[in-house]
């Protein structure tokens, strides 16, 4: 597949998503598909979904003080904390990047439960970005 | 038209342009469209398209000292700057924002020689997040 990469999601880490809802639903006027909080990752997200729905926003929120999240926030304030793009190979991806030198956060893929594989590249080899690489499970073949 | 709102652009200030593409366009495998020196705003913008090609990663270069971007980049470092999402009524938008008491850079959208109509948000309104907003200009009718 030569498919480009493409947006998946920009999250928004804030101390506080009803307050950030204020602002970012009712006033901007973006939906909220919904709000759910990820245990494992110690934050609660609300999803903001964009255009036909495949891409989002999301704000983010940790549920406890130390984690890589809260102590960004705690550090810079609220804003922009990662950029995800997806990938259709992200362990070519992640060969790439290494072979270049790049430092990586994940060096192999980690698995969410949905299947969908990713990996963070450290900001320091990104201009100062937090990204993070997505790879979606194949649809299932009928 | 009730099209939900949708990513347009994410812009990445960085001091050099070129050496971020060595990671950017090298590393992360991104294509560059063009890269195009907009006078008017002082700055120097690679275009990295993503999916579609509907939407980009910007990577802009201010090119002088006295402009919003380089005090930006003079005190922040490099790093995400602005997220660009794209409305169907800008002034509708503007209006609403208005209502809700949000800080508005443009409080009347500016015009690109392109058509595409733009306003930004002040990031104190936006938890931290400088937005623009785009309003396309509609297709011909032939």
């Amino acid at each position: 597949m030569s498919k480009r990469p493409n947006f998946n999601h920009l999250a928004i880490a804030v101390a506080d998503i009803d307050a950030a809802l204020v602002f970012y639903r009712d006033a901007l006027g973006l939906q909220v598909e919904r709000i759910e909080e990820v245990e494992r990752e110690a934050v609660k997200v609300a999803f903001l979904p964009l255009g036909d729905g495949s891409h989002d926003i999301e704000i983010i929120q940790p549920t406890r003080d130390d984690t890589g999240v809260a102590k960004w926030l705690a550090k810079h304030g609220p804003g922009m904390h990662h950029v995800c793009i997806q990938v259709n190979d992200i362990q070519a991806a992640l060969a790439r990047l290494a072979a270049h030198g790049v430092e990586l956060i994940n060096p192999q893929p980690a698995q969410r439960s949905d299947g969908t594989r990713y990996a963070f590249i450290h900001p320091k080899s990104a201009f100062g970005v937090l990204i993070e690489l997505y790879e979606k499970p194949a649809p299932h073949q009928d």
